[in-house]
Formats: C-alpha cells, sequence, structure tokens
C-alpha cells in the first residue's frame, strides 16, 4: 500500500469541498480516502508513505479529446490560414507516418499529459496496435476513439479494432467513434450506426469544430451535423461530440435528450480561429461537459491548466461578466466529465475501489499562495509547475520532475527530432 | 565573471533568429554573446560556468503592468461581476493595508515573477517605499508608475517621489503616472500635464480598459481618455497607455503620432470580461506593445506564458485567422517591447554592455519537443515549468524550482495567509 499523507483532499465526490486527510493506495485502486483512526493506522502496512507537505491530493486530469502522436507537428506549421495548415502541411506529413513513428510520438505526449496531472487520453489516431504498445509500456491509461473515414479504414475495421483491444489489458480501451461528418459518406454513417446498435454504446466524432463544417453540412443535408447523427440513430447510446463550437438550439436539445457529452477543446478552437464554444449555455441546459486539449500541432501543448483557464476566461470575455462559468464547473469538467465523456467510471473520483488515478498539487509555490481557494487557485493560477506527482493505476509515473515510464525522455525527444527531420527531407 | 555555455542564443537584436553560443556577465552587465574564440576563453576568468544543456538563452521577459502587492486578493473574489468585485471585495480589502503588509505581498509577487521568468514590473501601487525595500532585498528590477488619484495621493507628492525614488538603487527607478482617467480630476490631469513637460517624460496610465470608461469619459468631456489626455498635453514626452482594449481609430492615431506604448494585459482583461485589445491593428498601425500580467487579484496568475499565448491566441478568435498575430510579435512584446515601455533600455536584449537580465528555457522537457521552431515553442506551448534560471543584473534569483532572494519563500507564503486572515477577521 501507498499512503499520501499530510494533504489536502478534494476527492470531487463532492464538489470542489476540501478537507484535511489521506490517500491510501492499495494495488492500482484506491484503498482509503479520510481521516484514518488510529486503530486503521496501526493495522495498515505501507510499502511507501509519501509526505504530501500540506499539497492537495484530487483526481487526476482527463485528456477528453486529443490525437497524441501528432507532438511531431508541435510548431511546425504555425500561424498559417487553416485550410493551408490542414492540407498543405499536416495532412502530407502524417501520410508519412510509420507505425514505429506513432509509437514514439506517442510516448512523447505521454510524458507532456503526466507534467500536466493527465492520467488518460480519449486518442483518435491512426495504427492503435503502436499507440497501444506505447501506453501499455509507460503505464499510461487510454480510450482509444475510433478515427474512421472514407480515406482511411472503414466500418469492418472499427469492429475489428472493437474486438481486437477491448479486453486487451486493464489500461486499454476503445470505443466506436468515426473523424467527422465532413470526412464520411451516408454509407460509413449508416454502418456507425449499426455497430452503435451492436455494441449498444454511444459514438464520438468532431462535431461542428467550424462554421464551414455545419454551414456545408447543412447545404448537403438540409441538417445540422448534430441533426444529420441523430437521425440515423448514432446517438441513441449516447456518446460524445469533440469541439461542439457551433450548436443550435435543436442541436442543444439533441445534446441533452441523448445525454451527450460536449467535449470542449478551447485552445486548439483559438489557436485556428475556430470560434469559442458556448459553455454556459450548454452547462445552463443541462448537458455535460468534458474538456480535451485536442492535437499538438493546432494547441500546440498537452496542459489541462492552460485549457481550463481558457474554458473560463473565454465565456467572461464572450458574455463579458466576469460571474460567468465558474471555477468549478471547470474543475468538474477536467476530472470527472471527461472521465465519463471516454467512458471512464471507475476512475473520475476519489473513493475506496476506485482506481488509484490521481495528483498531487504542490501548494507551496508562490502562484498558489495565500490560500484564499485552493480550488479557484487550480483554475485561475494553476499551472504545470505544480504537478508534484502523477500516479495512474496506483503506480508513480511523474513526481517532481522525473518520469517512471520505463522510458528515457531524452532519447523520446531525440526520436521525435529524427523522425520529423526524416519526414522533412 | 558567470559563463553560460551549451546554450542555443536568442539575443532579440534580430528579430527571434537563434545561434548556437554562449553568453557570459561580469558584475550587473553583459560581456559577451557569441561564440567564443580559443584564445577568448583561455584568457577568460570564470567563477561559475553554467551547462544550459542545450537550452535557450534569452532577454528575460518584463512585466510591463502590474500591482505586485495585491496577490493577497488572488482568488479571494474570483466569478463576480466586475463592480462588486471591485467596489464590495477590492477595495474594502485594500483600505486595510499596512506598508509591512505591501512589503510580503510584493515579495510573494517577485518569487511568482522569478518563475515565469521575468526580471522587471512596471509596479503601480501605494507605499512605494515598502515596495521598493522588497525589491532592493530580492534584487529584483522594478520601474514604479505613479498611481495617483483624486482619492490617493496628489501631484506634488508624486514629484516628492520622483526625486526619491529615482537614483536611489540601480534596481529601482520611478516614472510619471496617475490612476486613471475615471478617478482623476481635470485639475489632477493638468498637473500631470505639468509634471511632464518639467521632467521631459512619459506619462503612463490605465487607458480605455472598458467599454464603461470611455462612454463615460466621452460623456463628460467629449472625447476618449487618449483624446483627453493628448489635448491636455500629457503624451508631450510620450508613455504607456496598460489595457487599450477600446481604442477608436482617432486614439490609435495619437498613439502612434506620440509614439505611446499600448500595454496589452489578456488575462486580465478576459477574465473580468473588458474585452480584447486591437493588437493586429495596433501593431500594423506601427504602435508599439508591450505585454502584463496586471494584478494578481484579477488575472490571478503573474505568468509570462499564459499572457504570451492570449495575446496571440484570442486574436486568431477575433479575426477567425489561425495566421493572426504570429508569435515574433508576440516575443518581440514581452521582452524588447515591454523594457522600452517602462522606460528600460539596458536591459531589453543580450548584448555586450547591457545589464545581464536573461533566462535559461530548458528545451529538454516534452511540451518543447521536437524543435520544429523553438520560437513558436515558447509562445505556443512554453510554460514556466520551462524556465531553468532567472538571472537579474547578473545574479541568479531563481534556478531548477529554487530561489536566491535571501527570504524563505515559506515565511512569505505563511506571511501572506496571516495577512488576508489578520484583514478578513
Amino acid at each position: 500500500m501507498i499512503r499520501i499523507k499530510n494533504a489536502l483532499v478534494m476527492p470531487m465526490t463532492n464538489g470542489i469541498e476540501i478537507t484535511n486527510g489521506e490517500v491510501w493506495t492499495d494495488g492500482s485502486k484506491i484503498a482509503f480516502v479520510g481521516k484514518p483512526t488510529a486503530e486503521q493506522l496501526s493495522t495498515a502496512v505501507f510499502d511507501r508513505e509519501i509526505d504530501a507537505d500540506g499539497g492537495l491530493v484530487m483526481p487526476s486530469f482527463k485528456n477528453a479529446h486529443t490525437h497524441s502522436a501528432m507532438t511531431f507537428l508541435r510548431s511546425y506549421a504555425d500561424d498559417l490560414p487553416l485550410q493551408e495548415w490542414l492540407f498543405n502541411k499536416i495532412f502530407p506529413m502524417e501520410a508519412k507516418l510509420t507505425g514505429e513513428y506513432i509509437y514514439y510520438l506517442s510516448k512523447l505526449a505521454i510524458l507532456e499529459y503526466l507534467t500536466s496531472g493527465v492520467t488518460a487520453s480519449f486518442d483518435m489516431y491512426f495504427e492503435p496496435e503502436y499507440y497501444v504498445k506505447a501506453n501499455i509500456e509507460s503505464g499510461f491509461r487510454t480510450v482509444m476513439c475510433g478515427s474512421i473515414s472514407d480515406d482511411k479504414s472503414n466500418v469492418d475495421r472499427l469492429d475489428g479494432f472493437m474486438q481486437r483491444f477491448n479486453g486487451i489489458h486493464p489500461l486499454i480501451q476503445y470505443r466506436l467513434g468515426f473523424h467527422a461528418e465532413y470526412t464520411a459518406s451516408y454509407e460509413l454513417l449508416e454502418g456507425m450506426a449499426e455497430l452503435a446498435k451492436k455494441y449498444h454504446q454511444g459514438v464520438s466524432t468532431h462535431n461542428s469544430e467550424t462554421e464551414k463544417e455545419v454551414c456545408d453540412c447543412i447545404k448537403k443535408y438540409g441538417k445540422t451535423p448534430t441533426e444529420l447523427f441523430d437521425s440515423l440513430g448514432l446517438f441513441e447510446f449516447g456518446g460524445s461530440c469533440f469541439h461542439c463550437v457551433h450548436l443550435s438550439d435543436n442541436d442543444m436539445s439533441i445534446f441533452r435528450d441523448r445525454g451527450l457529452y460536449a467535449v470542449t477543446c478551447p485552445g486548439s478552437n483559438a489557436k485556428l480561429g475556430s470560434g469559442i464554444a458556448p459553455i454556459v449555455k450548454l452547462h445552463d441546459s443541462g448537458i455535460k461537459l468534458g474538456i480535451g486539449t485536442d492535437g499538438p500541432s493546432s494547441n500546440n501543448c498537452l496542459d489541462m491548466f492552460r485549457e481550463m483557464f481558457l474554458v473560463t476566461a473565454l465565456q467572461k470575455l464572450v458574455f463579458k461578466d466576469a460571474a460567468a462559468c465558474p471555477a468549478e464547473w471547470v474543475l468538474e469538467a477536467a476530472t470527472v466529465g471527461s472521465a465519463h465523456a471516454m467512458g471512464l467510471d471507475d476512475c473520475d473520483v476519489l473513493a475506496e475501489g476506485k482506481q488509484a488515478d490521481l495528483i498531487i498539487i504542490d501548494l507551496n509555490q508562490p502562484n498558489m499562495q495565500p490560500l484564499n481557494s485552493v480550488a479557484n487557485n487550480l483554475v485561475y493560477s494553476g499551472s504545470k509547475q505544480n504537478v508534484a506527482l502523477t500516479m495512474c493505476a496506483g503506480k508513480v509515473l511523474y513526481e517532481r520532475g522525473e518520469f517512471f515510464i520505463g522510458a528515457d525522455p531524452r532519447e523520446i525527444y531525440a526520436k521525435a527530432n529524427e523522425i520529423i527531420r526524416s519526414m522533412a527531407d
């Protein structure tokens, strides 16, 4: 067992309530949360005691939308118009990717997630076997999201992935998903609906990221992407939609009625000039929220702290109201909401029996002082610098700047540079 | 002499050009930048050699608008409407401040600046003698900006401060400034113009932060704040304006003609819902730019990396254009522009004879890899976590998480908490 003591604990089982206490883990699970009695302490046997030094123990962040392996395109094509970025820069480079490249580039992303207190990603990319290998070796949790499109893969292959990867390892899951309406034929969407019925599972996809995407869909089908997907039965068992920047009132009704998760990616939406998702309206409509970084080619970093600040700051800007989108919503979305959006309900909060996916936040840093409100400090002044420890499934993967993922970070950096150089040639 | 070797160097003397090289410092100054010859190396005597480990040496960031001592109000009154925040929360607490409190609260801010690679602040607050003490003791550079208003202080007192604090210490300067139009009588503004003439110096002030401020000024004077100030001769010798969110075309002409600096504070403007400054338009009009964090009660952190991303990301959002406001503009504004905005021209770039105000950025971190573009990495994925070393006037004040400011950070944290508790009672 591992004992984390001398801590503040925010289990997220009761909003952002924080108490003094301890968290104990046993194997991959949480064994205890609270103030132990003298008797409990006298009978427990600990392999390690971690002094949190007054820091905050809380559920780790979950990254509910990303394309991890795109690390190689970080800072490769910034400050370009969206279409030029995508078609002249991103797509040609992605065409050169190999499975081995994806393996290393995913490890680079995992390193970065850990520095930001993220322990799971809802990842949409190609070559899942190499991505799976990178995650298992690193001890990182992932839920892969189907990414099929007309050009890449198809419904049968997705069905094969579902069978092949679910159950392969406790840290790995695969869920139904496709890339986006604008890269999918009507037949592909119909096939997705069949799969949803077959697996009784929600379907996830990019949805309404740009105005153009929505306008083109309306032109083509007379429906918004959300209306189209719903009309085909894609959301019969729920699902998660990524971005959700340009939603109509009717779209939001569908989200609410179907129990869909809206996963917001404010960093990417801002950097690509796509717009600001209607978070306040979504929340007030009773729609469930998650937060994603999107891929590192469009964000460009994988930092949940930056995303959290952006989620609320951009709402305050839109509504010209400093009271819009309080910190509690944001913390809920970055932890519990994101976990649920990717189908993870066993690592969402700190409670006995849940998976030990947690972080320790160092409060003895100038940006976290004074302690007027620890929750607000997290959202409004928190930073990766405050992540003292990141634990996934009971294993410490990152602690005070050091990584424990069974690989040398420098070798991964060197490999990433080698890959992009060889591609650029 | 201190030798920083095994580095990439971005002196900011030629845009964001980066070369392999070294930086040597001697006392408070930079003694050498470039690739030393064997002869130079054989004759130099170093007190310390710092291996930058392939990291980037660049000019430190300068925070061109802040109210440092407001650290005590961090996370004290978030998610409130602006007027309630200011009049019911901020002003009553500020009324309880003492000089001793300001001394400790300023030290807390200095700690935070150092973690973000900031070595100088253009600070507007009360009780300058206590603030000066905190800066000198810490080895931190500050330019105090006059903050007079009808309620607090007056032109004569400001004149006294100018004489008392300029020349008191190499790290300390005091410049002409007043709080804002909406807290100043016409007579106060006339007095400021007199002082500008007396000192042949620019005048700095909050300007056009909110729509209300501009509308009220037009109602009262038939002029925007910028037009009013200019008509009184306040900008005869230039100056810096903080926020600059709501500027008219004529305001921008005045900025350009007078050589005024527009200091943007995007984090604070977003969090308070004040709006987005027209950075692209300002830049394209030839107006010089600086960046400030504003005070920690409205931001809530003092992090130049967050500000840099916001400067460009918000422009991309406004223009729906991923190409808007490239990284180079932002780096220029955060270093050279901000230094000049506060009247510092001896610590703006890395060049022989300049003050040794510099930082080392750790590139061996996942968010800075691969090295497709180090400059873009800084702006789009950089974070405080990457600041390996912060040097001010040739002295290392922060290195790999440790502070060297002659005080125990924990004591400062404890003091800050004690202060806010005593005030809340």
